[in-house]
């Protein structure tokens, strides 16, 4: 018996080291390491073991002078990730292990008190909410410079038309900042969603064990202050066990960059040969490689095919999770790589996204070219509507007035009197007034139309809404 | 020509009837239409079509008398619709035409009238607010029972301990109603957020047009009033083109049947025949067509199945959205049979897992004679602790203790004293104190541990915010 | 005991009704049931039944008269449904309890004997693996239609030159025809997967009972050959427990969808008013309810859509199947919705993209017009390789001369002999050849190539290739 | 003019650096780049190129001189990644960039000459088709390893019963082998599919140029030889603008990982103390920072999980492809890392599955002692079918049994003739002959089946496939 118990104390230094006694595969221990990518989280982990500390100080179990000296020596783990020096070892499968085992380096027995009834379990979800927690402000941050930057751009152009687009054809002349301020008002309800999600990230779950909860005199009062968090985790299982304030980040991410995708689109569209109504700073352009005279929208492409990236995180750790048995399983450790991953996208894209909307060019004169008087049609409709025809039937007569023009191959304003009154005798004389892109425009004055008035409305709205954000 | 125009005037009944010349595929004209499954929203539609009038009537678009005649032929649809007697003709190609059609039949030629400046665009958009608005209202309901019946069985069982899992591990420990309550807690913050995502669902888009707003004096707020919305859109194109209100009550399902999937596996391992820890109601289980002993439990089953098929419908539409070109086009079809489809699975689910979850019966002596000691070797480490030992070393120390037990072929609990001596010489007689499962359980007393103190907290928590939702 | 065995007597009528004595959820029963999608394999189901009765009866479990019975009652189901008059009663819960409660009121007692050593389990999947090959043919038959519209297409219209895209910019002049073949060889690759799949499909499982195999004496190989499957299932296990013959059709759907999506946004882009390359059929395009003058491209619109849509089924049904234990599940219920939805969807969309193909319009003039000198800077580029210039060099000074072209707002081939010289030297009066689309196109006559010779060979390789699949 | 064109000479040293002049977003520039991925790919952009200048020279744009320099110069380079020293600089984008920047510097000017003709669009798409057909060679080794395991394993394992599940509810007993090769069976059609898929992948793009194809006497069969593609890609815009290969091979590691996710998930059920019918190795266990006794099974867990993440990439790049214009598009750069990740995924899980299933032990005792008497209800209703009753009433009397064996709490071989008497007077004293769990087994010897003799069918059924995909 002893022999057997004096081999175990040598087997290995892993953290279950006392029960093991077969080997390891190595492709198994490669497998399940997450050293590779959340050794990021390192300030978060040391953050969390500092506060941690000081809860065990509290409940006395480690002296102050303990405390003092794991403090000091996670300041030097800190120290020596933030200049680059950190040395992962290895046997450091994760973040905790190699926080840990360095921690015990340098200051020896004390470091062996700070795991005291704490588990990975809650200790990996609190370094996941507070890395969260700093991401989120940083991608607040980048949104709402984007939308700044929409917004200033939509007061400066307020006076350019162009064609608004349904189905891809033509539909009325809108204001250039009308369709800026769409998506820009989209992009808002993602900050705003960014915002609830933040506070279910921002909660506190250290405390909770593996699975039951702390039997020692931990007070979590003291580790929400510490760490600065808004609440409280209300039970260990779900605390250790859920993972949906990642799946939330995820799908945020998702739908904010299936927005950015639409955006991209139609910037693409609107830069072809064809539309030329844009023209993208060349540093959000690239060249092609085999045609010399190529200029591709390369920024916008990859604005767009990011959004089936960071989804298929989103997809793939949903699906992870389904019908997987409560409290942690390994299969959570999915979560890391697909929170990191879909923070970098995001973070990039914002940032460029915002570098193409404030370098782009607009070619005014491509645009207002492109308004053409079947564009119009339903303003005939209108005129007829304002005659008192019912617009049924006002829409039917200016359907076939729109006929008559296209088999004349004449535009719509082109038409003589007598092929109007053909149409409906209510057309008079006064009918050119129609025809005037402007002025179709300003008649669009209801809160969220395209005339002037509602679209500065727009902007003062979302300046306001950007000011309350920063506060 | 005239006798082309004349073609046209009886060219089929279609909304845009005056224009087209060639004929239909039936294929593309079932592919087009979507009143088999929009005529759902028939009652959001007519009562979008009575606001809307009572706007046009105050900009003097129809005649009090006209609105009064149109009024009165939507309460005749709306009766017929909800007798089942309405009857949908060939050419209704969605529930807007249909209704509109039905008018004209009723009235004549004030039909005609409602369509003035708005748009189908508008008018699909704001009948799916306004059907998804009483949806989450359900839901929400549905929600709420669920919780609250966990929340009283958690608090009538709070006595009953059974091993806690983790990587479907016995781990430690809890009491029952910690596990139930582990999952309430998930689904009050699946409840949080439909009432976040509510407010953004119920905001009026009516007015907003095709694309560009509305040229006539249609007074917004009054639209907003009469339909009882919270606020009004910002901007047209974002009101008529975005589809994120459809996407975030399909990611919002997909997440909490993901919730109810994992709530639902672990019921299927608890009433395994080899776990044996409860048994469902024969009315939530059926037999087997071949095995008359079986007795399955069907209604688990299904609940863990419906997160795939509702994230199926999420991941679909939001690929459909993904780099479609800004304002409204055809794809966004797809949007309805996906909000309805979620909707009757989760009315279903929610109302299964609730019978589920009342009918339930647990066999208290199984789940107890399931706890074992070796699920103690934490408190074995804690008692070492309170001694002294750093817990890595404590941790270790419990190990070894596992181990001889197991090389022994004996449970922990079973160790001499000389055994434990070997391992550490701190054990004392009074490590027998460690091996009762009621007072480890009550040790972990901490908030949001298993204790009865706690988890009784946990009880008083939920039906506080049980009281704040019914309000 | 025995009142309690009267009672059992008469509860319900449920297949397992020997057992159970409570009573069921109505929300439970209609949640749980599926005949209201699966009595759509009501003719499989049929089919499989008559197989099965054979079988019975060379394995003496039912007598030659019964056989015979059952055969004509069968027969006489099938009638009822083909003529839609079977009446689905309370207590069908699916197609196969359906059909044996109607064989039983039809025939009596030896009804009671089709089930012998059949399982739902089998029986069910045999439905559908029949169901599903049928469904396979049509599908084939759909998208070679379509292939070989593209196809002859593409022979007819091969003389036609337009502008090939990369990143949405104009790259080099090709044939159009070139365009539609690149399209119908990534459809020939479905086909080709389709094919495989089949394979797969169309493999018996019937005899392998609820998950041990068949006890009795059924011969396999009769029931193979009466139901025309090419092999029999392996394991009894895998054939009643994996679906992945489903995922593979909803997978291969996924991808046809994504190349139809791919080739229906072209399309739209070249439908645009700015484009103008192609206009769609009145019979492929619809009006807008509020602006006359559209003309909207829905058909198309649909076809990208519908990528969205099946995917959606498939990651759904996907997700569904992660985790779960092997062998039947009810989670499995959700394999026949998915299923159902990809065919109607697939045959819908290969029909109407192939009336689109088919009716489409070009405007050769605008597709010429669209074509402009700058496209041909690669090969002014390779008129310096041919002198010698190391390609990069070559691309490089080709670059030049586009940026001189710009800067001078003429167009390359307007560039004056000493601007060209500038740029190199070896630039001389020859270089005019280069700016003649059509001979420019003619060189590309490696296999593959967008030269006339080269794009006839691939429609030839493709009219064999149809040919073979006639076959 | 001259300024600038000198500015021009100067800028960078960009591909297509004749033609920017504005400056790049740092951020953009990273964005934009794959070099810190693609480089993985730099044996197959050597091997790509080094048969690219076989062509050429053949061609005679470069000379048998040049080509000999060239040649060269790729074998420094790749021994220069082989060995590790290779040096990426800034500017180097992608793999292509970066092989030929260092061509340039080991050998001058011919390495100008390597392009000619050459676009990275056809380039990438040779290089991943190449690294790709190597990766499934790779896979298929790995799968065919397991399954071999699996096979031999269930040829020793042969005589063990154990409970066979439907619902997780114990059905009928089975072979443990008759388990194993359910799954074996279901891996042998994923390696079908990948043979499939490889023909597909395995086909030369090389030539393809940019779009439409290449104008040079590029001898594409000559490239085809050097590469060992089976095939030719039919039509340039295919070639460049297609990623079905990637989307194929990434389903078909989705489908596989959901097989072995189920594998898994049975594996865990039975590794439960509960069940307790297996017992990891523990070089693929891990055990618990907090809880000395655990042993987590992490590696199924692991495996499971992986399902999740590769499906992700699946439906990402399908998403990131839907609705894309075709031909090249930058947004095709999301292939890489997807097909990467999803080959390493791959490559570990089916290596650490066949470690798990060739260290496994078995619990033959636990197993056996599982079975139980009312797992023989089918049989006992079989018993009766032999009498002469019809199945639908001989499974109703068995489940009368069964539940008069549950109200007597006995089990059901334990009931009394007179009990069974009482439910049919067919049952004699040769009922227990029923009550033998390995006669019950030998039964089920039709194909599929899990007597002994079927399964011996099945193990020497996919020995001779196994044999077969060796050659």
């Amino acid at each position: 018996m002893f022999s057997l118990l004096d081999r175990l104390t040598f087997s290995g230094g892993k953290l279950w080291g006392g029960r093991f006694v077969g080997e390891t595969d190595p492709v198994m221990e490669k497998f399940n390491a997450s050293i590779s990518y959340d050794q990021r989280m390192w300030d978060a982990d040391v953050r969390g073991s500092k506060a941690y500390v000081k809860a065990l100080e509290k409940a006395k179990l480690v002296t102050t002078d303990e405390m003092t000296q794991i403090l000091h020596g996670m300041d030097q783990i800190s120290e020596e990730w933030s200049k680059g020096v950190f040395v992962v070892k290895p046997g450091d499968e994760d973040i905790h292990t190699a926080n840990e085992r360095r921690l015990k380096e340098l200051i020896g027995a004390p470091a062996g008190k700070l795991h005291t009834g704490r588990s990975r379990n809650d200790q990996v979800v609190t370094d996941m909410r507070l890395w969260l927690r700093d991401a989120i402000s940083a991608l607040t941050e980048n949104a709402l410079q984007l939308i700044s930057t929409m917004v200033e751009r939509a007061a400066v152009e307020i006076d350019v038309l162009f064609p608004g687009y349904t189905h891809m054809q033509r539909a009325q002349p809108i204001r250039w900042s009308h369709w800026i301020l769409s998506h820009a008002v989209a992009l808002s309800r993602d900050v705003d969603r960014l915002q609830e999600l933040k506070k279910r990230v921002n909660v506190l779950p250290l405390g909770s064990g593996a699975i039951a909860g702390t039997p020692l005199s931990i007070d979590r009062e003291l580790l929400r202050k510490e760490l600065a968090f808004d609440g409280i985790s209300l039970n260990s299982m779900d605390a250790t066990g859920q993972r949906d304030f990642v799946v939330e980040i995820l799908f945020w991410a998702s739908l904010c960059l299936t927005h950015l995708s639409r955006m991209a689109e139609d910037l693409m569209l609107y830069s072809t040969k064809e539309f030329s109504f844009v023209t993208l700073s060349d540093a959000y352009s690239t060249g092609s490689s085999l045609m010399p005279q190529k200029k591709n929208a390369d920024s916008l492409e990859l604005i767009r095919s990011k959004a089936g990236r960071v989804f298929g995180r989103c997809a793939g750790f949903l699906m992870t999770l389904k019908g997987l048995p409560s409290t942690y399983n390994k299969d959570l450790q999915e979560d890391k790589e697909a929170m990191f991953d879909c923070y970098d996208t995001l973070h990039a894209v914002l940032q460029v996204t915002t570098g193409v909307m404030s370098t782009l060019k607009i070619n005014q004169n491509a645009m207002e070219a492109a308004l053409s008087p079947d564009m119009l049609a339903t303003d005939l409709a209108y005129y007829l509507v304002r005659k008192g025809v019912p617009f049924r039937e006002a829409h039917s007569l200016s359907g076939k007035a729109v006929f008559i023009a296209e088999s004349k191959n004449i535009t719509l304003n082109q038409l003589m009197e007598e092929d109007l009154s053909a149409v409906s005798p209510l057309f008079g004389s006064d009918v050119s007034s129609v025809w005037d892109y402007r002025s179709s425009v300003e008649q669009y004055s209801a809160p969220g139309g395209t005339a002037k008035s509602s679209v500065t409305v727009q902007v003062e709205h979302l300046r306001n809404w950007l000011k309350k954000q920063a506060q």
